[in-house]
């Protein structure tokens, strides 16, 4: 499997620490994002280095599109999204170079005009560490055995 | 496959005009987004109706994967675009309930700071058309036969 020494993605998935994690599949791993549009924003990808959505092989499609179906319907019972917004930026707007999806729960009138901002940090590391273990849980009890 | 006679989406598949689509497979189709983000800004469609990503069966992966990269792939040539913003609204935020996926094509300094402006429209119909005719034209090329 093709991983990067320097790349911050690849550091995580080699940890594969099932507290950081929220989504562990052969092929794909998800975390929070820790400057989320909202809370419980995820980021889904795959565990090989590849750069952007153009890299990724055509049999990853539809692991990609799994762990992306799970986590939407994570989020919805988890934060009580009414929808989500997918999102993939490649080379422009792209903080690691290491493909990753954004899945972003929405509810309606919440004000997003845009993906970059506003951000909304967690108010600590306590919050964080407590929405992380509630997507984890939905995600696991989603995920088929 | 499934239709609804109500949804723009599903018109614009049933016409199957080879002059508004950028894009068709047996299983996706392409067209630009007439209000677009960017010049270049596609919308990709599964011919079948499903509302949201959620919904989309996994053998619909690859082919809606492969659409995407030589979409991207195209608005490099045809733009010059240095990335891509690809996206996908489910529920909130999504205009037509019919799965599309978008594909923004993005340059450095561009200028963007979210997805639902600015919007740039086209200056004329002249200058849409001629659009859509050098995006079709790099994606034929760029299809395997």
């Amino acid at each position: 499997m093709s991983t990067s020494s320097t790349c911050t993605f690849c550091r995580i998935i080699a940890d594969d620490d099932p507290d950081v994690l929220v989504y562990r599949s052969a092929d794909v791993v998800g975390f929070l994002d820790v400057r989320p549009v909202f809370h419980g924003h995820c980021l889904l990808v795959p565990r090989t280095h590849y750069e952007t959505l153009d890299q990724l092989p055509a049999e990853m499609a539809a692991p990609l599109l799994q762990a992306t179906q799970i986590t939407m319907r994570a989020l919805r019972e988890v934060v009580g999204a009414h929808g989500t917004f997918v999102a993939n930026n490649n080379v422009v707007s792209q903080s690691v170079p290491h493909l990753h999806v954004h899945v972003v729960p929405r509810k309606r009138k919440d004000g997003l005009r845009g993906f970059f901002w506003p951000r909304h940090p967690y108010s600590s590391d306590a919050a964080l560490h407590e929405m992380r273990a509630r997507v984890r849980k939905a995600i696991d009890s989603l995920t088929p055995a």
